[in-house]
């Protein structure tokens, strides 16, 4: 690799396009592990230790000298010595590190446990944006009390209210309901029903797909980027049913074209992922959580993903949620991978060294700034 | 590399068994532009140009020398430079530089603006031979006249006809219904019927999946290898329907393992495409078209095609359409690939350098040969 | 890589997990074609030979030289030196040389033709253990006479039996109904009926999902780990339906995780698998089979099945069947890829060396004799 691109690529301002908050309070090692999982809820089993991981070993590896200790530090030691700056610290010097300029926040899960908007950019020292979850949305609005009837109307009201102060919108859809089921959007009359009677069955975890479908239509609508998980995340989703090519009939259908169609995390099919960013003007797509989980594979994983995407398509994410590892580790391991793939195609003849300079500044940034007007 | 394998792979005669005509007029960039992204038709949006993905970048590293400029000319000094020296300059430069003995073309999509057989010899010195496609021939056939009753029997008299001066057939089921259907031989009574109703309804662009089976296993009664799209194409096609796994029932078929299936493109379905052809003596596949869109990532692609396929089973193809740097760039990044991915075994010592010398003699143009009895 | 991992990896002691007998006779060389490809049960076309395929390459290349051969030896070589040396020299040579301290061999298939669990024991110098594959349990059954009512009592009274002499039992459902079907526990009633209707028919080859289902869960209820066969296999499975991802729904149901699932194979599905195997404290995975069958490519699938499952959860095996090669080649090219891929995150300073050689030992021992209980 030149040292200029080398140089570029540890240097440039990350926007991480979608991430949530990094957890407000110190926790025991137990539930540290847990959250080093993404796919499983559950306890570590005793018989072993989820530092024991390309995760983990990532941690050990990058997050350790953050915290003064030697880089591969045990998982004892780091523990220790996390546990001693305590979560203040630890948070902030993660955070810092990343070098991270713009945090797109996803504030709808958990939001009792993490920091908010305002605490990301404060403890990061960078800008934090709001982006509007929309089942979040719409389970506020049942625990507030609203009809059947209304239910349309007043989320829309809500919707148009929230995003005033967003950048864009997500939906959580492929865990509640999978891509593989009509995406068109429902008839008021449908609305209504499937709204009565789900707020008549308490209006908690929105899993309605009439509803759903309603509230991605409600934001195609509104105009904003639309974020929307893929692929990779906890077994709650059907995994094959969020492969984001089932997407293919809500792409081409009326409307949805005009609108930034924000493609999250996409592992193991950033693959199809890459070829509907291709064959949709307006499809996006990030390799980010999968990065973080993968620790040294990402630089495969980055690389798979730079194949059908024009290089204006693609954007940088973490996705971390708790752990301010994960925050740091996204940025870490994307600017290892980028600047390894490209620096060995650079090296090669294959890329000019001005133009990697270009596509770092494009997926690192830039594309996030044009498609969510940040500047 | 030994510098023996090195010079084998660049000076291999290949046979591009699946290629289209190369423009018979100058465009203009817009339109060049947009016939660089494979899966939309839509204009470029003005916020990108499709210069920046790895087929732009693959055209301004090897085509660029071709029309005389240094590797990695902008996008600019590249489009003045082509327009200055013209479309057949342009055209028989890039067809010559390809090395390509033989051109195995179908002429059945957008006929009026691409060079026929004849004209692809001509400009590239090379032979051109037929590939019929059978959608076209029914829809040429409807365009003619022709009644339900005598659907089939005029299709078999015209596919014979046609076979004649051909050596292979080619269907675009996937394009028209997918492969996730039951693809079993239809009834005469069906194919009437079916024939009727589509004939009344206009008989334009064929999507019956009664007569596309009919025309599907038409050709397996006549013999010639058949050509089958699988996997990546445009947005008109739903791409995991178009997986060819799903082909494994009409592959078990009576009958058709009498006749050689040639799977094209495949990607990012290749694995499973590998698979069908270690299970199915018959059936053969390449990685084309993705090679071209994929610029320097096709290094992996074409690694990943060579995994549980014999090596007999495999061919070279481009798929290029319309302009000739994809003629070109699928034999140039096709020898880049096979001599970066075997140069590194030979190097490695897990093969010799005489069978990796013997492989690249099979997949470059043997095989075709074998197949397609072209000698 | 350092020169402790490259030792280490050549040295250590492999539990092949899942594995079955090699030949008892000689074969002739068609024959010996034939089952170097897995996927067709048909002979070899006359146009192709077997061996040139990256199996076939890497028996040139690793098998060559323990029966004295120069690697790379050509394959009339090869085989005239293997006809002189004889079954059982040939046999004890490969089963040695793969330096496997355990075997745990599923009997459940041709076992006319190889060496059962003391054969593999003898002709090795290591252990042998059982696995019972449930669907031979049930057609034994059928073959000794049964009736419909008393098929679930006398399925559980010999699975019962049949595991006091095991380490665990194994399911080929795969290939006899596919994971995308209800795999919910059924009635005694339903299993009652099926197990009428079945032993009705002739009580051959089961492939009654209620009967598979019912099979299945019976072993859940034992407790012993049970290896699943996904992924690569020959054409009798629809590859598709046997992706481990269509497995979501029964790792979730009650009871699954109070046992240990081993995933098999699962090529090219192991991203899947890994997901699942990081999704489900009980969930183990390995990439058997595929590992033989592609030669030099398999360091890269190694490499991708190192992504998100803990290292707890990965095992090694062959899959070997017959030819006494491929359980030689499984370990070697196993150890060949782990030391690489491993090798180079080492000498880039992704892991530390010492956590690279706590994971050979993992993956190549400790997690299957955790699981199995073999000590």
């Amino acid at each position: 690799m030149t040292s200029e691109l080398a140089e570029h690529v540890s240097a440039v301002r990350l926007v991480d396009h979608h991430v949530h908050g990094a957890f407000t309070a110190d926790l025991d090692r137990a539930d540290f592990e847990t959250h080093l999982n993404e796919g499983s809820p559950e306890p570590v089993p005793e018989w072993m230790t989820q530092f024991d991981s390309q995760l983990g070993f990532a941690i050990r590896r990058w997050c350790a000298p953050v915290l003064d200790l030697p880089a591969h530090a045990t998982a004892d030691e780091y523990w220790a010595r996390r546990a001693e700056l305590g979560v203040r610290t630890v948070t902030e010097r993660f955070l810092r590190a990343a070098g991270v300029s713009d945090w797109l926040v996803d504030t709808g899960y958990g939001a009792d446990a993490i920091l908010d908007v305002d605490g990301m950019a404060a403890a990061s020292g960078g800008r934090g944006h709001l982006i509007v979850r929309l089942e979040s949305l719409a389970e506020g609005m049942a625990a507030d009390g609203v009809s059947g009837r209304d239910y349309a109307d007043e989320f829309g009201a809500r919707l148009e209210r929230a995003a005033r102060h967003a950048v864009g919108v997500k939906s959580i859809l492929a865990y509640r309901c999978g891509f593989d089921i009509d995406l068109s959007p429902p008839t008021p009359q449908a609305v209504a029903t499937a709204a009565g009677r789900w707020l008549d069955s308490g209006g908690t975890r929105l899993a309605d797909p009439v509803l759903l479908r309603h509230g991605l239509h409600a934001a195609v609508r509104l105009g904003l980027p639309i974020q929307i998980h893929t692929g990779f995340g906890d077994r709650d989703l059907d995994l094959h049913r969020a492969n984001p090519i089932h997407l293919l009939d809500f792409l081409r259908s009326p409307g949805v074209a005009d609108v930034p169609i924000m493609l999250l995390h996409c592992y193991p099919y950033h693959r199809e992922a890459g070829y509907l960013a291709q064959a949709f003007a307006n499809v996006h797509f990030d390799v980010g959580l999968a990065i973080n989980h993968i620790g040294v594979r990402s630089t495969q994983v980055v690389a798979e993903s730079l194949e059908l995407a024009p290089f204006a398509k693609q954007l940088y994410s973490s996705d971390a949620w708790g752990p301010p590892e994960l925050h740091h580790l996204g940025a870490v391991l994307w600017r290892r991978a980028v600047g390894r793939v490209l620096g060995r195609w650079v090296d090669d003849g294959d890329w000019s060294a001005a133009d990697a300079l270009r596509v770092v500044d494009m997926i690192g940034g830039g594309n996030a700034r044009r498609v969510y007007r940040l500047e």
